[in-house]
C-alpha cells in the first residue's frame, strides 16, 4: 500500500492556506475594480436616496445632451434614467430577500424532515451501532447522523445563499464601473468586467473549500475515528447547496425571462424601441432579472456541483482504504485537487489581466477562450503533482461490495479525463452557439423563410449539439469507472470543476457586460460606448454557453457519482434493468425532465403574457411615455416578475424534492435507482439541447444585427423580415436556455444527492408499497 | 400443466379462417365504396390521359361557374384543376415506385448482411448443433437459421411494402368519392371515408396474420420439431416489416412535410391564398405527400409493430413450456388473439357504418371515439375467451434463464392491461390535442402575444402530455412483467394492437378526409362542400393524434418485449446499470433519438427552404399565376420533394440500421442492451411530446379559424395577428408530428428487433473492442 508523500499536518495547513490565498486574491481584484470611482459621493452609493454614480454617468454625457433640441425633454428623460438605475440596483437585493424568505421556510421544513427521516432509522436511539460497511466495528448512532446531516444541510444552504448574494452584489457593483471604463476603451472595460468576474469566481471557489474543510474538522471533534459516519453526515452539505441552487435557478430563471420576454415582445417587436430603453416599463425588471437569474442562480448552481462532487468523492473514499486506514492526506485528495485548482486559476487570471492587454474588439473572445485552455493545461500538471504527493502508490476503492485495487496514476487519469472532457464540451458548445461558425449561420439563413423555419433549424441544431458532448461524457465515464469505480467518476467530476474559479469568472463576465450595456442605454450614453459594451456582451454570450456546457457536463458526472454512492449506501449491488421495479423507474425517471420543463416553460410563458399586457397597458394609457416625457410604472412590472417567480417555483421545486422521498419510501431503492438513472440519461440531453438551441437563436439574431459579413447584411438590417423571424426565435430560446435548460442540471444532481442523504432511511424502511402487497 | 381446450387442428383452421373473413370484409367495404360512381368512363380513371372523375367533379359545379364574370378565366382555371387532380393521383404511385427502388437495393444488401452475419456464427457449417436453451437436444444448423432469417426478412419487407402501397391505392381511390358524397351530406361522406379506412385496416391486419401463419407452417416443413430455431428465424419477418416502415415513415415524412411547409409558407402566409389552391405550385406535392406519408407510412409502421410484437411473443413462447412441450394451440396464442381482434373489429365497424348514422357535424368525433371504446370493451371479453380456451390452466414462461410458473388468467390480465392502457393513452392524447379542451385553447390564447409565446406554450404542452401516457405504460409494464416476465410484455403489446383493424380504419379516415377537402378546393367546388370536408378533417386530426398515441405506446411495449427476447437469446441474465459498459450504452442510447430527430428535422427544414424558393420563384416569374390564368409548374415542386426525401432518408436510416450492428460487434451485448434501454426510455418521451405538440398547434390554428366560441372569435379571424402566430406554430409542428415524432417509434422498435435477429452473432463474435484490449 505505502504512504502518501505529503504529511497529514502539511495537508491540514495547505488546504485552508490556499483557500485564504484565493479569498485574498478575490479581495485584491475587488480593490482594483473599486479604483474606478463613480462619483465623489461614493459612500452613499448603495443608499436609498439619490444614487451617486448615475449622476456621474449622466454628467459625463452632459456635453452630448446639450446638443438636444428640446432641453426640457432631456431633463425629464434624465430623471427617468436616474430613477431606473436606482431601482435596478435596489431591485435585485429586494427580490433576493423576498425569495430567501420563502426559501428559508422551505429549508426549515426540509431540515425537520431530514432529522425525522434519518433519526427514525434506529428509532431515535442514542446507542452506538455496528458500522454499515465494517459490521465488526462500532459507529456513532443514527441519531447523530440525523443531527449532523441536518446541520450540514443548513450550512450548505447558507453557503449557497451567501455565494449567490455575493455574486449579485459584485455584479451590480461592477456593472456601472464597466460602463464607465468603456469610455476609455474596450481593453480597460474588458479588464474591469473580467476582474469583477474573478472576484466572484475566487470568492465562491475558496469559500466553498474553506467551509467544507472547517466543517469536516468540526464534525471530527464529535465523530473522532468514525469516518464512515462523519462523511455520510457531510453529504448534507451538498444537498443544502443544491436545493438552494434549485430555487435560485428556477425562481431567478422565471423572474428574468418573464421580464426579458415581456420587455422584448412589446418594446422591440411592437414599439420598435431599443433594448434596455428606460421608456420600457419592464426594463427594470429585466435588469434585476439578469442579476438574480444569471449571476446569483449560476453562482449557486456551480457551487452546488462543486459541493456535491466533493461530497460524493469523500463518502466513497471513507469506505475505501483511505477511510479504513485513516489515511488523512489521501482522504482529503478531493480537497487538495480543489486547492490546486485555486492556485492554477490564480496564475491563469494573470494572463487575462496582466500579461496581455486587449486592444481590439476581436481579441476579446480569443482571450476568454485562452483562459480555458491555459487553465486546463496548467491544471493537468497540477493534478499530476497532487496525485503523486497525496496518494499512496496503490490503494483500494470500494466498488459495490468489493474493494478494487487502484494505482495513483490511474486516479490521475480519472481526474484529467474529466478536466479535458470539460474543455471538449466547452468548445463543442461554442461551435454550436457562436455565430462565427456555420451552424448558427445556417439558422440565421433559415430566417429568410420566416420564423417557422428558424425554429425548425434551431431545434435541429440543439438536438445535434448533443452528440459529441454525450460521447465525451461517455468516454470519461467509461475510463474513470473502469479505472476507479464510482470514486473515479466523482474525481472526474471534480476534475471538470477544478478550474471552477476561472470558469465562474468567465461566466460572470457575461451578465456584467450585458448589464453594463443596459446601463449605458438607460443613462442615455453615446452610441460609441454602447458599441463597446455590445462587443463585450457578444463574447460573453458565447462564453456563457460554454459555461452552461461545463455545468451540464459536470452535473452528469456528479449525479452519476452520487448515484453510485447512493447505491453503495443503500446496500444494493446490482441495478438490473431486467427487473420490472428498475425498468419502470427508468422509464418514469426519463419522463421527469419533461414534466419539470413543462412546468418551468409554462411558468415563463404565463408570466410573460401578464408582463406583455401590463407593458402594453402602460404604453396605451400613460400619455407621453413613448415620447420620453412621462415616467413608466416600473414597480408594477417588478411585482409581476416577483410574484410569478415566487409562486411558480414551488411546483417544479416540489416535484424534484418530493420524487426521491415518495419513490424511495413507497417503491424502495431499486425503483429509485431506476428513476435516478433514467432522469440522468434523459435530462442531460434535454439540458444540452435546450441551452444550445437558445444560445444559437440568440446569436443568430445578433449575427443579423451586427451585419459583419456579406451574408449577414443580406439578411438584415434590424427590422427586416428575417430579423423579425430571428427575434421570435431568440424569444422562444429565452426560457429554454435560461430557465428550463440550466434548471435540469440541478434536477439530476439534486435527486441523486437527496437519495444519498436519505439512503439510510430508504434502506431500512423504504419500499412500503411492495412490503404491503 | 393440463391441456388447452382448443384442439390443435381447430387452431390451424381458425386462424386462416378469420384472416380470410377479414379480407372478405375489407373487399365488401371496397365494393360499397366503389358504388359511388365517379363518371361513366371509370374504366380509364387511373390512366395517364384525361381522368374521368375530375371531369365529373367539375361538371357538378358547372352551375356555379356560370355565375363567374369572366367565363374564359374560369375555363382556364378548370383546366389547371383537372391537370392538378390527375397529377396528384399519378404522383403518389410514381413516388412510391422510386422510393421502393432505392429501398429494394437496401433490402438486398441487408439480406446479404443477415445471411453472412448469422451464417458465420458456426462458420457456415451445415452440421446440426446443440440447441441454445436445451443443450441436451440437437437443433438445426446456424446456417439454416441464416437462410430462413433472410427469407423471412425479405417476406416481412415485401408484406410491409404491399401494405403501404395498398393503403395508398385505397386512399387515392376513396378521396374523390368522399368529396362527391359530401354533396349529399356529411353523414354519407363520413361513411365513405370510414369504409375506405376500414378497407385498409382489415386488409392489413388480416394480411399480416395470414402471411405470418403461412410462413410458420412452411418453415415448419423444414424445421419440424425444432421450434426454437423455427421461431428464431421467424423474427426476421418483424425486422423486414420494420425496416421498410422506417424508410416509409422517414422518406414519406420528409416528402409530405417539405411540400406542406413549403406550400403553406408561401401560399397561406405570403400570398394569402387558401390551402390546396391549384394556383399554388406546391399543391400537388402536398397532396401526394399526404398519401405517401400519412397513409403508406402509417400502414407500414403499424404493420411493423404488429409483426414485431407477434414475433417477440412467439420467440419467448418457443423457449417456454408451450414450445418445449410442442403445445401448438398455446404456442399460437398470439395469433389467436389477433384473430379474435379481427372478429371484434368487424362487429365494431358495423356500429359506425350500419347501426348508427351520422346526421350532424358534431356527431363525427363522438362516433369515432365510440369505435375505440366499443372495440376495447368487446375485445376484453374476446381476450378472456381466447385465454380460457387456448391456454392450459398453468404453464411456465422463460424468464432470463429460469422458468416462471404462470396461470392462464394471469396472461389474460397481461393482454387486457395492454389493451386498456392503449385506450387511456388514446384519450389523454385526445385531451391534449383536441381544441375542445383547455390545453389547446390555452395555446391558442397565447397567440395573442405572438408566435414566440405560442411556441413556448406548445412545447410546454407537449412535455406535459408525456406524463400520464408514461405512467400508463409503466403500470402495464410492471403488471405484465411481474405476472409473465417478457412474454407478458409481448402479449400486452399485442393486446394494445389487437384492435389494429379499427385503429387503422380511424387513422386512415383522417388523411382521406383531408385529401377529400383538398380535391374539393382544387376542383373549385362550392364553399358548402368544403365546409363538410373540413368538419370531417377536423375530427380526423384528433383521431390521427390518438392513432399516433397508440403507435407510440405499442412501440414502447413491443421494443421492451423484443429487448427481453434479445437479452434471453444473447444469454445474459442481468443488465446492470452499475457497470460502465451498460451505463455508457444507456447514456448514448438516450442520445440517439436526438441525433435522429436532428437529421429528420433539418432535412424537412432544408427541403422546405428549397420548396419555398421554388414557389416564390414561380409566383414572381410566371405571369398570370396569381390571377389563375396560367398554369404553375407542379413537376418542379414534386421533384424537389422526391429528391429531398430519397436523399435525406439515407443518413437517419443508416443511423438506426447500423447502430445495433456496430455496437453489438464492437462493444458487445451488454453495451447494446444499454443502448436499447436508453433509446427506448428516451425516445418514447420525445415521440409523444413531438406528436402532441404538433397536433396541438395544428388544432389551435383550426380553433382560431373555425371561430366556434366567443374566445376563438376574439383571436380570429383568418389573417389576424393571432392567427398568423398560430400558422407559424402549425408549420413548426409539421415536421415534429409527421416526420421526427412518428419515426422515433420505428427507431426504438427497429433497433430492438435487429438486435434480436443478430443476437446469435453478437453472442458468439460480439464485443471485438473489449476482446482486443
Amino acid at each position: 500500500m505505502g504512504e502518501a508523500i505529503l504529511s497529514d499536518i502539511f495537508t491540514n495547513v495547505l488546504i485552508p492556506a490556499t483557500a485564504v490565498v484565493g479569498i485574498a486574491f478575490a479581495l485584491l481584484q475587488w480593490v482594483l475594480v473599486s479604483k474606478v470611482r463613480l462619483s465623489p459621493g461614493e459612500a452613499d452609493a448603495e443608499g436609498t436616496g439619490k444614487n451617486g454614480y448615475s449622476e456621474y454617468l449622466i454628467d459625463e454625457e452632459e456635453g452630448l445632451n446639450d446638443h438636444n433640441v428640446v432641453v426640457k425633454c432631456a431633463e425629464i428623460q434624465r430623471a427617468i434614467s436616474e430613477d431606473a438605475l436606482i431601482r435596478a440596483t435596489a431591485g435585485a437585493s429586494s427580490f433576493l430577500f423576498t425569495e430567501y424568505q420563502y426559501v428559508g421556510i422551505f429549508m426549515a421544513i426540509f431540515a425537520i424532515l431530514i432529522f425525522l427521516f434519518l433519526g427514525s432509522v434506529e428509532g431515535f436511539s442514542t446507542k452506538s451501532q455496528p458500522c454499515t460497511y465494517s459490521k465488526d466495528k462500532t459507529c456513532k448512532p443514527a441519531l447523530a447522523n440525523a443531527i449532523f446531516s441536518t446541520l450540514s444541510f443548513l450550512l450548505g444552504g447558507i453557503t449557497s445563499v451567501v455565494s449567490g448574494f455575493l455574486g449579485m452584489k459584485i455584479a451590480t457593483y461592477a456593472n456601472a464601473r464597466t460602463t464607465l471604463e468603456a469610455r476609455k476603451g474596450v481593453g480597460k472595460a474588458f479588464i474591469i468586467a473580467f476582474r469583477s468576474g474573478a472576484v466572484m469566481g475566487f470568492l465562491l471557489a475558496a469559500n466553498g473549500l474553506l467551509i467544507l474543510f472547517i466543517s469536516i474538522n468540526l464534525f471530527k471533534l464529535y465523530y473522532g475515528d468514525d469516518w464512515e459516519g462523519l462523511f455520510e453526515a457531510i453529504t448534507g452539505y451538498g444537498l443544502g447547496g443544491s436545493s438552494m441552487a434549485l430555487f435560485g435557478r428556477v425562481g431567478g430563471g422565471i423572474y428574468t425571462k418573464a421580464a426579458d420576454v415581456g420587455a422584448d415582445l412589446v418594446g422591440k417587436v411592437e414599439r420598435n424601441i431599443p433594448e434596455d430603453d428606460p421608456r420600457n416599463p419592464a426594463v427594470i425588471a429585466d435588469n434585476v432579472g439578469d442579476n438574480v437569474g444569471d449571476i446569483a442562480g449560476m453562482g449557486s448552481d456551480l457551487f452546488g456541483s462543486y459541493a456535491e462532487s466533493s461530497c460524493a468523492a469523500l463518502v466513497v473514499a471513507s469506505i475505501s482504504s483511505f477511510g479504513i486506514n485513516h489515511d488523512l492526506t489521501a482522504m482529503l485528495y478531493p480537497l487538495l485537487i480543489s486547492s490546486m485548482g485555486i492556485i492554477v486559476c490564480l496564475i491563469t487570471t494573470l494572463f487575462a489581466t496582466d500579461f496581455f492587454e486587449i486592444k481590439a474588439v476581436k481579441e476579446i473572445e480569443p482571450s476568454l477562450k485562452r483562459q480555458l485552455i491555459i487553465s486546463t493545461i496548467l491544471m493537468t500538471f497540477g493534478i499530476a503533482i497532487v496525485s503523486w504527493v497525496a496518494l499512496p502508490s496503490t490503494f483500494t476503492i470500494f466498488n459495490f461490495g468489493v474493494q478494487k485495487s487502484v494505482k495513483n496514476w490511474e486516479l490521475f487519469f480519472c481526474v484529467a479525463i474529466g478536466l479535458w472532457a470539460g474543455l471538449v464540451i466547452g468548445f463543442i458548445t461554442e461551435y454550436y452557439t457562436s455565430n462565427a461558425y456555420s451552424p448558427v449561420q445556417d439558422v440565421a439563413d433559415s430566417c429568410r423563410t420566416g420564423a417557422a423555419t428558424n425554429v425548425i433549424f434551431g431545434l435541429a441544431l440543439g438536438y445535434k449539439s448533443v452528440i459529441i458532448p454525450i460521447f465525451a461524457i461517455a468516454v470519461s465515464i467509461f475510463v474513470s469507472f473502469s479505472l476507479a469505480a464510482m470514486y473515479g467518476i466523482a474525481v472526474a467530476a471534480l476534475g471538470m470543476l477544478s478550474t471552477i474559479a476561472t470558469g465562474l469568472a468567465i461566466d460572470a463576465y457575461g451578465p456584467i457586460s450585458d448589464n453594463a450595456g443596459g446601463i449605458a442605454e438607460m443613462a442615455g450614453m453615446s452610441h460609441r460606448i454602447r458599441e463597446r459594451t455590445d462587443a463585450l456582451d457578444a463574447a460573453g454570450n458565447t462564453t456563457a454557453a460554454i459555461g452552461k456546457g461545463f455545468a451540464i457536463g459536470s452535473a452528469a458526472l456528479v449525479s452519476l457519482a452520487l448515484f453510485g454512492a447512493f447505491v453503495s449506501r443503500a446496500e444494493i449491488s446490482t441495478v438490473d434493468v431486467l427487473t420490472p421495479k428498475v425498468f419502470i423507474g427508468l422509464l418514469v425517471g426519463a419522463m421527469l425532465p419533461y414534466w419539470f420543463s413543462a412546468m418551468t416553460m409554462k411558468s415563463v410563458g404565463s408570466a410573460a403574457l401578464k408582463m406583455v399586457e401590463e407593458v402594453r397597458r402602460q404604453f396605451n394609457t400613460i400619455p407621453g411615455l413613448m415620447e420620453g416625457t412621462a415616467r413608466p410604472d416600473y414597480t408594477n412590472c417588478v411585482k409581476i416578475s416577483t410574484d410569478a417567480s415566487i409562486k411558480e417555483m414551488i411546483p417544479p421545486g416540489a416535484l424534484v424534492m418530493l420524487t426521491p422521498l415518495v419513490v424511495g419510501t413507497l417503491f424502495g431503492v431499486e425503483t429509485l435507482s431506476g428513476v435516478l438513472a433514467g432522469s440522468l440519461v434523459s435530462g442531460v440531453q434535454i439540458a444540452i439541447s435546450a441551452s444550445n438551441t437558445g444560445g444559437a437563436w440568440d446569436n443568430a439574431k445578433k449575427y443579423i444585427e451586427a451585419g459583419a459579413s456579406e451574408h449577414a447584411r443580406l439578411l438584415g438590417p434590424k427590422g427586416s423580415d428575417p430579423h423579425k423571424a430571428a427575434v421570435i426565435g431568440d424569444t422562444i430560446g429565452d426560457p429554454l436556455k435560461d430557465t428550463s435548460g440550466p434548471s435540469l442540471n440541478i434536477l439530476i444532481k439534486l435527486m441523486a444527492v437527496e437519495s444519498l442523504v436519505f439512503a439510510p432511511f430508504f434502506a431500512t424502511h423504504g419500499g412500503l408499497l411492495f412490503k404491503l402487497f
